[in-house]
């Protein structure tokens, strides 16, 4: 079978996903009831409690559209205190509270006594294929997201990706890494977690081919009509590199080049948030403990770990759209999958030569 | 009976509140149930549905550890679109809902049809009086505040004031007004209603009196101990000023300025967000509708409207302090009122002079 | 002769280039000396003179490896106030100088009396080909720059671009256009001037053509070693749409979307800077002045707009490296043209397809 | 003689200045010739070149009405490189010249083999008492400042104070600093240093005295009519606590409370802008020399720096004020001292108790 193609030049680590950063798990709940398809998707840090053991990370916002919470402290503090949720719009309040309640019980003190616990909560509206005014997510939604997280997990139609659209075609969630040299031997990893809610479809470039105009008349001899813009696209990246708050800002931001190479211009009403974070080192909640007395990688070593942010993330749009499997949902509404319109097969045949290969 | 002491040398609007800003309403839903000491405020910015006419607006983090909701998009659209709610930290999620909900009833095709609603809600943790943990306040309590919103209204240990702490003492709701000469003849009305739950008791300067020290050694012969800085405040500034969102930003930092001079260095452990709206102008819902062709006013007259927004701001602050009444909660926790602490005869006689009278 | 590909689907206009928006002018002085190959661009945004008649504008740092001026007052205040120079990082000082005597002999109650005008100044860094140790640009340069401003200019090695690489290759400036059916008839344009200096060759991709890797290989068989990323670009947008400066900050922030495309990652060592104005109305200078009164465009109405910015940028790009003619510099560095390494017809033939006919 | 009142509870250094902080030193270049009465202050961070070993660093624009120069790197990579230059506002061009020469002489290869040295040049105008247009500081002055530093330095109306006027008054340089209890035993020293150009007189408060009334009564007894805000204060905030860039940030952003508590309101026409930095570690140049191990100060232990850095400001300005000596400039305009229109005797007398005595 035709493997999808790779993004540049950086090679992938073992699994292609977020996961290769060491101690990285995510785990999915899938809501898949007629109207209602939608769910939650959590991403974990690492094997431990992040509210005792916090995580340093920085987000930047390309466009605001959205309903995401939880940045302001981030912004502040540098730092993640609760595993990341991804959901649908509505539910975000839901979810935030779930992820309140789990840190109390784990930490009876927060809360009562200040600080109180932040929660992160990113979002997408899948309004299109899920009747998303029914707030069909719970509490324990998040819970058997959370509890189920592994190395290993699906992508595509799955967890928060399941009701999401993209380019028109079915969205979702998408994950790659990429792995670069490290100064004194072995390697950095990056990889990109992606919820991919966003574009139009005429702007669509695969794996650096524009197959937009071919796949929109395709899906117009369908019936289908051009949509506007909407929808939004999350982009989590995690790496093991040694970065302050300050550099993973600057690493967020690269997401966004990966984005963009997919066609997306950043649309008006999408939300498109990166949030970067590294595993290399935790912060310790009580001024007690002792602070990580770590080297950060100098800035003037970035670039390569730039290039591999901006390659994970195209390269994990580019799963979640061939991962994702179509959708029916409310009032009938459809969405089918790229690999129906576009099969490997045909991508390499028709569309001669990539960038990647360059 | 002695005044509460006037700051600065702007005059302040007829009810000296924010609500002397033509259409501002204020409503307070207060819950008072033994360890339940919290609640709802609720801000409206004109008397229609801010959905449909969304209000200019910009937001500025002094001190971001906080979890309010709704500032990313405020960012990037320089609009709110809902009324303003105000509660304890752990009651974001639900009132986020409650205003979703309240939002999709009043215009159905919201959220399926995109763009969806985005909620706003600010916060401030009032677990040392109220069990924070039981997340008593319900979506019914925003629609309630909502619903009971007017022109006049009460302070101090009301709404979402009803379980803070401020400067060791009861904090809550304060709210006062400005007016400055418009260059036109008639005036602009700056407002300010601020949510109080910060400040280090020996710091406290109240109307230009360094009366912290004075507080303290009377608490701590009552037993006291001297505590942290914790909590947050929120400080809304609304103006009938036609104002852009980069000016209401400006506008928003003129908060801090009031802030500080009440012995405030926004404090590491505080979540002190600063919102500024003009309700001169609304901007549509809609592309079809026409954008308002209003001239703004131009930044060099700004000074006064600047003057103001911390005028108000500091006294909105002293307002709080000094309406609030005592209140036992949770475990029998307790917070002395100002007033019985600090009468305000006894300002006025112990603490000579003040920099409103110089 | 082959013509240089065309970005995207949106038309240009008469010039494509960024003079098509109404009234925009830019002028170069270039410096050719041996060792000195450097210059100064400026870019007019109207006839008059911008320090009474202010212009809207807001800047995007993508990355701020870069020592540009005029950036602090631009946030603040959301105006532009004198014409727009480009030079090289050395001679950003006086560049500045000769923008404030400009000003002050044009204004002169400008400085003394408060407050003083704003240089706005951007730079790249020409030290590969230009002894940029020498200073050798001068304020008369400016003032040769600014007066020979029109709306037909050159593009490539010329002005500030004298000196510049991009890729490897001869960068320089380079200019484009887009126009986009405006709301109530007629048509909105947008144009992009750019300064390039960036880029790894190997990451290349010129009008959706991963070519980076071919040309990677041409040059490594003339000898040429692989180079780090350094330099910058600074993307200049321009439209006739009216926007406030929020607003512009949002279009800023789509030239990166333009640049991303052909293989940026906004690399560590590179300051790459857009800024965006608008010529739809003006800000006066005095409070005394009446101030505008324009309806801004509905921010739902954006999205070509958005796409305009990007397509024009990443249009500008291709410009300035097909425009630009090889140059020796200082110690007999040399940087070659595109146009000897991939004339167009061989591009034309050799990579099949491209994204813009789709 | 009666001392200069002290500024809350925190005690100061031994020079109560910015040099109590280990191997910090500033320099004056002093230019006083009749209409010429302006200068140059440089503040090194260190005994070395920054250039080679960088400084943590970060600033907050509180309005951004200013032209200071390389604040885009800053932001960007978290450093300061050269030293902290102050001068007027149209002398920045020149300075930042001469800090890239300075720089270029010390390190040969900087500016031609890329990266270059990013200039550190704040401003406030002048422009009452200095003829600003004769642009008199050369590129020597700054030299002469920086040659002239060391831990003793004199304060008022000397270096790039000579011709800043603050509250109708003589303004100028000042500076202080505070001490508070490290963690694991020592102290960690906080220091500031302002250029005080800024403030409306009869808003002025006094180290907690409001002063501003009476003395803008006793100005206009002598026929001074009173002024718009206009002007800016530049703070810088130096500490040896190990700290981040993002926490460098926070802290700046207390200067603000400081400047707040003298009776600012960051006026529209002002270039209000902090600077902090550490002293506890640099950043290498080059990628091939280690990178500092150092734990940075926890979070939780912020809330003694942040009110050192308050404190250190407000009393830094305080001192500016007290020091200037009067000054007689261009067009025979003057300001006089604040020492002989409120002798320290005549403020202890009148003025009851104070804030810092409680």
């Amino acid at each position: 079978m035709p493997s999808i193609p790779h993004i540049g030049s950086l090679p992938a680590g073992k699994r292609n996903a977020i996961t290769d950063v060491p101690g990285v798990a995510v785990g999915h709940r899938t809501l898949d009831d007629h109207g209602v398809q939608t769910g939650v998707t959590v991403v974990r840090p690492h094997g431990g409690d992040p509210f005792r053991d916090k995580v340093p990370a920085a987000a930047v916002v390309l466009n605001g559209f959205g309903k995401s919470v939880g940045l302001v402290q981030v912004e502040e503090l540098g730092v993640l205190e609760t595993p990341i949720a991804l959901t649908n719009t509505f539910s975000v309040g839901t979810v935030a509270t779930a992820q309140i309640r789990s840190c109390v019980a784990a930490n009876p003190e927060s809360g009562r006594s200040l600080p109180t616990v932040n929660p992160l909560v990113f979002e997408c509206n899948d309004g299109f294929l899920n009747d998303i005014q029914r707030l069909a997510v719970t509490e324990a939604d998040y819970l058997q997201a959370l509890a189920g997280a592994g190395a290993d997990f699906e992508q595509g139609s799955v967890g928060a990706g399941r009701g999401m659209s993209s380019f028109q075609l079915k969205g979702g969630i998408g994950s790659a890494s990429r792995r670069v040299p490290a100064r004194h031997g072995g390697v950095h990893t990056v990889g990109a977690l992606v919820l991919a809610n966003y574009g139009r479809l005429p702007q669509l470039v695969l794996a650096g081919q524009a197959v937009g105009g071919h796949l929109a008349t395709q899906l117009a001899s369908h019936g289908a009509a051009p949509e506007p813009e909407k929808g939004s696209i999350i982009m989590l990246v995690a790496t093991d590199a040694p970065l302050d708050a300050r550099q993973l800002r600057r690493l967020a931001l690269r997401a966004g080049a990966g984005l963009a190479r997919t066609g997306s211009v950043f649309g008006h009403g999408s939300g498109d948030i990166a949030l970067a974070f590294s595993t290399a080192y935790t912060v310790p909640d009580r001024v007690e403990r002792p602070m990580p007395a770590m080297a950060m990688l100098h800035d003037g070593l970035l670039d390569e770990i730039f290039q591999a942010a901006a390659d994970s993330t195209e390269q994990a749009i580019v799963h979640a759209l061939w991962h994702a499997t179509a959708v029916t949902g409310r009032d009938g509404h459809h969405r089918p999958a790229l690999s129906e319109l576009l099969p490997l097969s045909s991508f390499h045949s028709s569309f001669a030569g990539s960038r990647s290969s360059s």
